[in-house]
């Protein structure tokens, strides 16, 4: 069914055409002398496109040399049967990429240096992968960096038949407002890309750093302005960067044991020593801590400590804040899941708990939207913003605007406050499911209590059973979960599956709870 | 015009309607009882959201109170004079987001726990700033960070009357392919937004790396396969995740002086010590490197060196390929511009010279697409691609899914290729209006020399005279640029301006020659 006018025709620019190159004077050569066009009009590329490739291709094959000029678009456009605009967007297109020289109407040549020249170093080499640096390659923080690597991959790997029962610390993607987010890109792009694929804001785009403002002060009684806010690409670079602002290399810092494994190790590549402090039923252990090394800087969370799921108690916040305000040290809040609260009423952050409190306070958009798009916050006093904004600008300049532009809209359109109230119904019921499938299936082998926040539940194993070792099962049963003991450094206690249950919908939780029996039995 | 129906009746709620949540055993209350509905059919919002805003706004008020319960659907529907739908819409909106329970059909209530009080830690509290920290709240690494700020903020500013002249290390935002990258954006979300929602992977989307690996083996020689590219926030994460893999804080790494002042900072940021190494017509100095302190990383951009635009020889390249072998040391090879070529033939990269070469590469998409995607590359050993990518997932996480999507259909489609085509062609252009008008306009004051390759140009001013001040009265008269002494650190010489042309329209050009010109004479 595929009309095709081929004309296939020797190319015949001669050594007196591309003289003539310098000072045209000649007509130009008819167009069936240049070059061989096979136009294909059920092809799915344009007709100008067609003409483009066939005539860079005579270019590269060498059948039009340097320098020979082309027939004019109307003579080409005649001998081919086409339109001449056709013919005229082609040659545009070669023009602006540097095929051809000259001026459409007044002689149009080959250029004299052809791109390929230009922008190829040498014509397809064959791929050889380097060998391997041996051992030593690595400073001794590049082995403490790549010891670290292992939690991640994992979070890469594809789903289970248990979907994503229990992946720990990953939001509903199915209920992701796809919809919503997708018209709000679109119009924010057709809209004003010429304003933001310029824009590199180290501290983050204004109208964004407004609408967190606005929500931590309403939700969280974070005591802040816009302009204390920073956008960062999610939790593990707000701890990175105050790490290089706030800490020289070596610098004891306190964390919570068990605690965030990637916290810790962000510690370290920033050059930082984390100094593991127990973690009890109100929260971080001051007393203990103010016993061990002298820390300039103490990383916590304080709203539901991860992952034992305790809040902290007002003595020891107000141990820890005068800790800070007496030893110049700095604490370090992250709100990780604060969103999400199923009963009583959450006490405000730590940040806002004085008006001089020594806190940098950081939260993230990936628990409540999705980790894929790299947007968190840093709340820090006024006298640290510009060191801040400085660290970020070094670290990766700002974060993309796009992004930024249309959470900005999601938030001041009302579209994150329902989300979040949709999200909260939807965990608690999730939290359910997974409790209710616990006592039914899980009775002996594994106790799982209900909580009144967050994202994960802790699965306790009868005393003595080793986590690891059931964590191991689980996976080759496909079910993805934590053991406790994996995020304690020094401390120790029963084991314990962290069990996230934001993710899973409530058929994969129970099946996940099946596969659960099925391996711990 | 706005027809309205208005409903205004007070709340009956009742305490027998509040214990009968529990057990419900009385119809429904008649619908005109429970709420004050106004509904503007005039309105933009849908009546299923005016609805919803209503009893919402009913229930935060106190006049419908925890527990009492909701008309049917139906009697709501017929009292108010819309389709049932619209009612259940608003139902189950409400339902979903926690301000009613019960199932639709069978008995809604009022919540007895409402979103509000269950995510808002406190009824908007006053926003104070906290108090700015005294001095000493920075360690001294935070405080050369901070130190650093000054010349991204400086990028971030309002264009002054000369436009983009003659800002450093930008692209032609005027030429940037938004409609294709729109198109490609929208059809990538309307497919996939399900995989790209959860999706992390530190080393990057595997079809980027792909694209990028194919482009660099083929258009700079360098020796790669796919799993050995990591994407990366652009070239100033790269070498901070350089630095954190290779260097323990205190390490000593060669940098070219005159050099890029952002990565010397990266380099401190990341807790490494930065020694200035000069940089002559080859290139960075080897020898006078070896006299110095013996470092375990050297920081060169040998294609073009920024700024002065030289390339570095071959004897040059040997000699650092030797150091580092010899010394078990690294290049880190910045490519940074290398896409645009004029005239000659590009050198290939250094980590293609050999087969062994101890070369980490770092490419970025800032300089050919937008700097506001913050996507770029690194090229390692195979045996440092674990090292590297936990570095990533540290530093954090990984780039957002989204745009790396894009970009690889970017690439795939071959938009990509075309696109640095004509660039190359526009900038080659805007360059030769920076000289042509140049050598109109500042004769005796600025000698501007065509060059090769890149995006900026060096103007030279006449001997003895300070380039500090010369930059500083080209601000004052709206025009940007980098003086090279701010570039320098122990190195001296004649002083210059680094005039950026890329992103500068003719006219801006012709328009910042001419306050040039106003401010050097």
């Amino acid at each position: 069914m595929t009309r095709t006018t081929s004309t296939k025709l020797r190319a015949t620019s001669t050594k007196a055409e591309t003289t003539a190159t310098k000072r045209p004077r000649r007509a130009s050569p008819p167009a069936g002398a240049v070059t061989a066009v096979a136009l294909d009009p059920a092809s799915s590329a344009p007709l100008h496109r067609q003409v483009y490739e066939a005539v860079r291709g005579a270019i590269l094959a060498g059948r039009l040399r340097s320098g020979s000029k082309l027939p004019s678009t109307r003579a080409l456009a005649a001998h081919l049967g086409l339109s001449r605009n056709t013919a005229l967007g082609a040659y545009a297109q070669l023009l602006s990429e540097g095929y051809l020289r000259g001026r459409i109407g007044s002689g149009t040549y080959v250029a004299d240096a052809l791109p390929e020249r230009l922008l190829l170093a040498r014509p397809r080499p064959e791929p050889r992968p380097s060998p391997s640096p041996g051992d030593g390659a690595l400073s001794r923080r590049g082995a403490l960096v790549a010891g670290a690597a292992s939690p991640f991959r994992r979070a890469a790997a594809p789903l289970g038949p248990a979907g994503w029962a229990f992946q720990v610390g990953v939001p509903a993607f199915d209920a992701f407002p796809a919809a919503v987010w997708g018209r709000l890109m679109s119009r924010r792009w057709d809209r004003s890309w010429r304003a933001l694929v310029p824009r590199c804001e180290p501290q983050g785009y204004a109208p964004l750093r407004r609408a967190i403002a606005d929500y931590l002060v309403t939700a969280r009684g974070v005591r802040c302005t816009p302009d204390q806010v920073i956008v960062v690409g999610g939790a593990q670079q707000a701890i990175s960067l105050a790490a290089e602002v706030l800490l020289d290399p070596g610098d004891p810092v306190w964390v919570e044991d068990p605690g965030y494994t990637a916290a810790r190790s962000a510690l370290v590549a920033a050059g930082a020593t984390p100094v593991p402090v127990p973690v009890d039923e109100e929260g971080l252990d001051v007393a203990a801590a103010l016993r061990g090394l002298p820390a300039r800087l103490a990383v916590v969370t304080p709203s539901h400590q991860f992952p034992l799921g305790v809040t902290m108690s007002l003595g020891r916040r107000l141990a820890l804040l005068d800790w800070a305000r007496s030893s110049g040290g700095w604490v370090f809040e992250d709100d990780y899941d604060s969103e999400f609260r199923y009963a009583g009423r959450p006490l405000a952050a730590l940040q806002g708990q004085s008006p001089g409190a020594r806190v940098i306070y950081a939260g993230t958009f990936s628990k409540v939207l999705s980790p894929s798009l790299r947007l968190g916050y840093l709340v820090v006093p006024e006298g640290l913003v510009d060191a801040f904004v400085a660290a970020k600008a070094l670290a990766d300049v700002s974060s993309p605007s796009l992004e930024q532009a249309v959470l900005s809209d999601f938030m001041a359109e009302g579209h994150f406050a329902r989300h979040v109230r949709r999200m909260r119904v939807l965990y608690e019921r999730r939290q359910a499911a997974l409790v209710a499938a616990a006592e039914r299936e899980l009775r002996g082998l594994l106790e799982v209590r209900a909580a009144p926040a967050g994202m994960h539940l802790l699965g306790w194993l009868p005393a003595g059973r080793a986590d690891g070792a059931a964590a191991e099962r689980a996976a080759a049963n496909g079910v993805r979960c934590v053991a406790l003991s994996e995020l304690r450094v020094r401390s120790a206690g029963r084991g314990a599956l962290v069990l996230g249950y934001a993710a899973a919908g409530e058929d994969e939780i129970d099946e996940g709870v099946r596969r659960l029996r099925a391996a711990l039995r």
